[in-house]
């Protein structure tokens, strides 16, 4: 039997909850004192404002465990004024692994303030294995099945596709997705990198699409625009994408990854830059983060290869709703980022071995990326359900003919808006 | 323990030491060729004639194999190959100061190995004091009156733009110019940067105009293009203008200089990318390296401020020649990088003196951008000397009737066409 908890405990447990609302910690008995900060710690809470809470109270205890922990004042945010607010993020993550322990447990610093949607592979048997500490919600192929239904459907969400359902039925505002395959990596200084906090600033800091400015990030602290760059666009659009990039494994294709199988990327380029409108970017969807109000429909898991695997260079569905979202944020006026956060990606599988599959992606490539260079939205489509329907309409008529997975793409985008409207519309019914 | 190899592996190993002898593969089995193949490749062994070898097996895989991965028979080496014939290049300095002493010291390294086009500001008395050790000629005011006659010209060398007047008379195949208050910076491993080996690098390797690589420069060392990069765009195209960078002094407009005098560009991003096409970007002549061949009479000094002055945050000219050249890239389909090499740029001067007549460079920008953006020559144009002439007529038309600085940017334009051909045409009579 468990052994009931303790007063002290259950205190405990209440002024973790409330310690935002209280101003001074002095009063409490060390070890009470002590107890409190261990937890905060666990909990992941342990916030700036919080910090200064504990080191107030002056009680040696404390101060020589922030000191032994290496605790600091500094955590510089990116940028001073940057403020994410919690309830804002969703953290969208796709389980292709049950054991979800040791990709937690690393990101723990990075994830335990936000919420978590985790979409278990419908192709993936047993029951997901995550760590405590964490605010989650998991949906599994029952769940997804509740929403879209168990009969045949063209949008398909097995495989990376999974984290898909998890944009679908988040509501909130921005949303961070990470491969599970993927761990913190350390800027130039060796300093952890937080990459929700970079994908957040990326998003909530204007984009410069129009005009290419040669010192990268005009709104980073430390750099300007250059000379020249006409001050009529110096205050960007909105952002809808950020890409974020990977040290170690990079995210090659299949034959570039057989090709040079010792190839790692270990150099890292401290910037982020917007790429300019009608400049079409492979976007990966290893390490992103979006803005689901601005561009959430156009992030469609359409393009699904006949033999797609479970490796990453065996898929295109990110390539494809990553050049949607780039065709849209031209049209309609927003931004797509490239750059940092990156993240280190863990080396996993033989390439050699899904070359077999993966000439299919490849050779489709050369139809996909002149088509999305070519496609012009018309002046009625003013939301990115409406651009998306009328791409839709376009892969039909071009692309068809060319390959009969085309069509299911096609079919894929027009249901997915659906479905989008369907569950946005329940949330909002809901929240009323 | 190790898992031992396989025999097969074994006999492949051996087939790979001995592939030079070989002159049949069309027995192998499909699979032992394929791996035989890739490892090959993985041990860059690939030559011409082996290359022959299996294409002449027939084999549909390889055949694909050697298409998807864009290998051609004439494979130019890229990087750690590249050779500067020290005779295809010049250094065009443009002397605003009579004692280049410590300017050529500090640079003694980088540039005491190639020729120097050293052309004095005309407006600067006096002579030039340049230190023994390197190989240079002086062009100074009669020299210039020489070619371009003394009467008045719309064509001005004076200032900052004393340096085209060495693009003119040069005739080498590459130009590296830099400012003469800048000096070479170092990398972040505190390595001295080689500037010159680094331009003349990025215009000797490919460009990427047509699809944007997020892991920027794919032909580096360590790095390729990104899955979903089409294949039939991976051998990019040749590039006319290489963009360096600033460390220190960023190339700010007066007014952020004036509003941020105590700003420093400390961040060294360690990337080189190309500027995607139709995306244009402000150019600064800095710190620049062009194919003169390809671009060399787009780089005219045709726009100058009614107050320009002897600070290049009181200049136009190269934001101006370097749309020109964008223009004419994006036309012709040849690329535009940026990026690496630093240089660091040393302070000096008042910027809030400047702000009484730089305004007008700032203000003229909101009319040229949207100008140059929205430029597209006709395909009569086939040379640089074509496009230019045409753009000068489109600047007649539509930008002249908005300020009477245009008019002369026009007039320039097409004079500088003229000389070009002029003084290029007297160099191979006398080369003859």
């Amino acid at each position: 039997m468990r052994k009931p908890p303790t007063l002290l405990s259950l205190t405990i447990d209440i002024a973790l909850l409330n310690l935002s609302h209280i101003s001074d910690l002095s009063f409490l008995p060390d070890h009470v004192l002590l107890e409190l900060f261990l937890r905060t710690l666990r909990a992941g809470k342990l916030t700036e404002k919080i910090l200064k809470l504990f080191v107030a109270t002056g009680k040696d205890e404390i101060l020589s465990l922030i000191s032994e922990l290496n605790i600091q004042l500094i955590l510089t945010p990116v940028l001073p004024t940057i403020n994410i607010r919690d309830d804002e993020v969703d953290i969208v993550i796709g389980a292709l692994h049950l054991d979800l322990t040791s990709f937690m447990e690393d990101w723990r610093a990075v994830f335990s303030r936000f919420h978590l949607i985790i979409v278990q592979d419908p192709d993936l048997k047993g029951d997901l294995k995550i760590p405590g500490g964490f605010s989650f919600d998991v949906y599994t192929k029952s769940d997804i099945e509740s929403v879209v239904g168990s009969s045949s459907s063209s949008v398909v969400f097995s495989g990376y596709s999974c984290r898909y359902f998890g944009y679908l039925v988040s509501h909130k505002k921005y949303i961070i997705s990470i491969d599970d395959d993927c761990i913190p990596a350390k800027d130039d200084k060796g300093e952890l990198i937080d990459a929700v906090a970079q994908h957040i600033t990326n998003l909530m800091t204007p984009a410069t699409p129009f005009f290419f400015n040669t010192l990268y990030d005009p709104f980073r602290k430390g750099t300007d625009f250059v000379r020249g760059y006409p001050f009529s666009l110096r205050s960007g659009v909105q952002c809808g994408l950020s890409c974020g990039l990977w040290l170690n494994l990079a995210d090659y294709d299949a034959p570039t990854q057989a090709l040079k199988p010792g190839q790692r990327n270990s150099r890292f380029v401290d910037a982020v830059l917007t790429v300019p409108a009608r400049a079409m970017l492979p976007v990966s969807g290893i390490n992103i983060g979006f803005d689901r109000e601005l561009v959430g429909p156009a992030m469609v898991p359409a393009f699904r290869l006949v033999k797609e695997g479970k490796f990453r260079w065996e898929t295109v569905e990110d390539i494809w709703s990553g050049m949607c979202v780039k065709v849209i944020c031209d049209h309609l006026g927003y931004g797509v980022k490239s750059g940092l956060p990156y993240v280190w990606r863990n080396d996993r599988g033989n390439a050699v071995e899904s070359l077999k599959k993966e000439w299919e992606g490849v050779k489709l490539m050369e139809e996909v990326v002149p088509f999305f260079q070519s496609m012009r939205l018309s002046q009625g489509a003013v939301t990115a359900e409406d651009c998306v329907i009328e791409m839709a309409a376009a892969v039909k008529e071009r692309l068809e003919p060319l390959d009969p997975v085309f069509a299911r793409a096609s079919e894929a985008m027009v249901e997915w808006v659906k479905l989008w409207k369907v569950v946005t519309s329940r949330l909002s019914d809901s929240a009323a």
